[in-house]
C-alpha cells in the first residue's frame, strides 16, 4: 500500500516538486519587493509614504497602481489560485500509487508550467502563451483530484 | 494510533473531501476565464489588448473592472481565504483519530457550506445568505484547529 | 525514519504551530467582518446595498474602498502568499527529520512572526517594521524548503 514515507520514490518525488513550488510563491513576494524598491512606487498602505530606509523621498503618488509592481503581485494572484491547491492535491495523489514515471509527468510537468507561466507574465507574452500554461498546470491537478477521488471510494 | 492511511475509513473521507475543495478551486478559475471570454472583458493586463484568439476585437474599456467577471474573481478569493487552510487542518484533524461520523459531518459539512457559498454568491443572493454559510464553513475550521492544539499538546 | 506520526515530537510541534497559523487565517477573515459591521462600510458585491440586518441603512458609498476594512483585507492577502505554503512546507520539514529544538525554532518562529507582522500591520507601523517580520517568517519557509530538496533528493 503507498505511504508518505522516504521509501517510496513517488513521495521524494512530490516532495522535490512541492518545495520548489513552495520557492516559487516566496520568491514572488520578493520579486514584488525588488520591483517596489527599484521603481520606488506600488506601495500598499498609507503609513508607508513616512521617510524611512525604504522610501526616501515619499510622495502621494507611490500609493497608486503601477504596472510594473502590480504585475508581480497578478502574477502572486495566479500562483495563489493554483499552488496550494496542488500542493496538497499532489500529497493526496501519492496515497493512490501511481507509477513513479506517470507521476513525474504529473508533478514535474505541474511545475514546469508555472515557471512558464511566470516567465510569460513579466515579459508580457500574449494572453493566449500565458493561458496554454495555465490550462496545462490546471488540468493536471484537476485531472490528480479526480482519480483521488476514484480510489479513495473504495476505502469508505 | 490514527494515521495517515487508506485503512483508516477517516483518511478515506478525508481525501474525497479534500478533493471536491481542490476542483471547487480550480473550477472556480474556469469560471473566471468562461465569463471573460463570453462577456469580452475583465482582461488583467494591458497585453491582453492584443489582437488573438482570446480578444478579436481589443478596447481599452476590456481592462475595466467588470461585475460580471470580477463576481467569480470575488468568489474565488473567498475560496483561497478559507480552503487552503481547510485542506491541510483536515489532515491534521484526521491525526487526532476522530469518530467516522463526527469526521464526515466536519469535512462533508465544509465542503457543503463552500459549495452553497458560491452558487449564493453566484446568483447574487443577500449578504446575510452568503455570511450564513461562510460562517459555519469558517467555524468548522476553527473548531478543528482548536481540536488539533488541544490533542497534540500531549504529544509534546 | 522520520514519519508523520504523533509519536515524533517534531511532528506534534508542527501540528501545533500548523492549527495556530490556520486560525490566524481564519481569524483574519472575521477581523474583516468586524471593521465591515462597525464601520458599516467596505462591502465587496452591489448586492450588498439591500436592507437587511447586516446593513440597516445601504447608502452607494459603503462599496467604496476604506482603509480601515481593507487594512484588514491586505493583512489576510498578506497571510494568504505566505501561510499556505509554510502549512505545507512544515509537513514536508518534519519528513527530514530535524533536531526537535531546530524544529521548534523554524515552526514556532514562523508563528511569531506572522503575529507580529499582523500587529505591526494594524496598528499601521512603519513600512521598514512591517517589511523586518515579513522577511524573517519568508527565509524561514524558503531555507526549509531548500532542506527538503537536499534531503530528497537522495531518495530518488
Amino acid at each position: 500500500m503507498p505511504e508518505l514515507s522516504m521509501n517510496n520514490p513517488v513521495f521524494a518525488t512530490y516532495m522535490i516538486a512541492a518545495a520548489v513550488m513552495i520557492l516559487k510563491i516566496m520568491g514572488q513576494g520578493w520579486m514584488t519587493v525588488y520591483r517596489m524598491l527599484k521603481s520606488d512606487s506600488g506601495l500598499a498602505s498609507p503609513e508607508d509614504l513616512q521617510v524611512g530606509i525604504i522610501n526616501k523621498n515619499p510622495d502621494a503618488s507611490q500609493l497608486e497602481l503601477n504596472d510594473y509592481v502590480d504585475r508581480s503581485r497578478r502574477i502572486h494572484r495566479n500562483d495563489l489560485e493554483n499552488i496550494p491547491a496542488f500542493l496538497v492535491c499532489g500529497l493526496l495523489f501519492v496515497m493512490t500509487g501511481p507509477e513513479l514515471m506517470y507521476a513525474s509527468i504529473m508533478l514535474y510537468g505541474f511545475a514546469a508550467t508555472r515557471l512558464i507561466h511566470t516567465i510569460a507574465y513579466f515579459t508580457a507574452q500574449t494572453h493566449e502563451v500565458r493561458a496554454t500554461f495555465y490550462t496545462v498546470g490546471s488540468v493536471i491537478v484537476m485531472v490528480m483530484a479526480v482519480q483521488v477521488i476514484m480510489f479513495s471510494i473504495d476505502y469508505l
